[in-house]
């Protein structure tokens, strides 16, 4: 696939800020850490409203995650394009996670004319161990 | 499956609201509409924080959505059981919902001893046409 | 979606026998049974290269019918395009199916210009209770 | 998880031909290429009745491939346990094989005391590229 990125973190960050401010309604819990050719990082700063009952962080909270981390990917291959949209997720929940910092790996599976397929990997911040595991299918504008 | 229900309508919502007091943070949005046999409904009041640009209702809150009405449903079958937890969830996006209000209709394919298998539909309140469908899975503590 | 079929019964199995032979080789085992506006239902006649110890059907078995139903629902929808490719396909199993045929039943969940969704029940001939569930997306030429 | 295999890839062929021997019918095709702490490499050798018009290898064949090396992993985890059965199985079809032999890796996300899942990588031999990404999670008897 790509060999180089369409995007930096930080062009990245100011295209979501700009097209998508609702993703930081409540407070800025979403940071992009990574982007690298069929690369990306998000952490999810997991706040109160995250967690469910024994600490652990809710499953639509990882869903979101993947989501977002997805598009990370995504725009990085392809350069800052609102018109994406997923069209099919599927989750694994592995393990229920602690408290405290997620990040969602995620790689691009395939950059096809019109389908991107990228799988995204979920764990605590400093652990290696998975918290859950995603592939997600976005329909991309014909470029 | 079952032929009676284990929780009303309102032992449900009195339930989520003292085990998940978490889903209502930022304001009560979610609303238990039916519990049958097998079959729930859950509607969402979709707000500022659940659009996207145009207008329309993010991917991340039909994800939320989906999964607590088939948590609904499930609670429906085999009454309040704190632990049941979801172990994967398959959605496919359809159609882009305008903004107003989504309703999720879940049914129960398989209440088995230790999974329990729901799929969901959502719509727009008053509108057939479906925006999503998703199946989930619960791991279930052993009755 | 639509309102009329584009093919007949008979015109889908002269259609998959001239494009798809392969599916027949070791015997007709795949059959027709329905096409309805935005419904189908196919059948698989089980013998023993399709079961495994106990004689349970394999699951393999069940992936393959519901792939081909899925495409029946869209030929059903589309007309004669041998161009469609499967995408995407969940599958959950949900009871052990017994010796003896097999049916799926098949709805179009969405119609795109680029994508189809379809959901696909089976169960054995003759018993309501679901063996597995199914959603399957195809990428279809634009028309 | 583990760190040690359960069985050889000697032992894991014995088995698998000794319990299902259907995966046989019609000519041997699938050989287990490697068995190593939660990895499992199977490839299917690809004949006619695999393919599709325009040489490519078919979706069930791949969907056949995937479930069976997720079950390979696993078996190579637990030891020969002939009732692990497949609960779900989600697979992305991402670019149409040539023909020739496929080689599905497959890797244990999780191995817990009732689910196991795993993701399975198809692609072309002798190249990299992937040609499908599935994820199966197989319910196991308890330990």
């Amino acid at each position: 696939m790509g060999n180089s990125v369409k995007m930096t973190v930080e062009e990245l960050e100011d295209f979501l800020e700009r097209e998508f401010p609702q993703i930081h309604e409540g407070g800025r819990v979403y940071h992009v850490e990574k982007i690298e050719p069929d690369l990306a990082s998000v952490r999810l700063e997991a706040g109160d409203r995250h967690l469910r009952p024994g600490g652990t962080i809710s499953g639509p909270s990882m869903m979101a995650l993947a989501d977002l981390a997805a598009y990370a990917v995504i725009l990085g291959a392809i350069g800052p394009v609102a018109l994406a949209v997923t069209t099919n997720l599927n989750i694994n929940f592995l393990r229920k996670p602690e408290p405290g910092d997620l990040v969602c790996d995620c790689r691009l599976l395939k950059l096809g004319k019109r389908l991107a397929v990228v799988e995204a990997y979920i764990h605590s911040v400093g652990k290696e161990e998975l918290v859950a595991h995603a592939t997600a299918t976005y329909a991309i504008p014909e470029r």
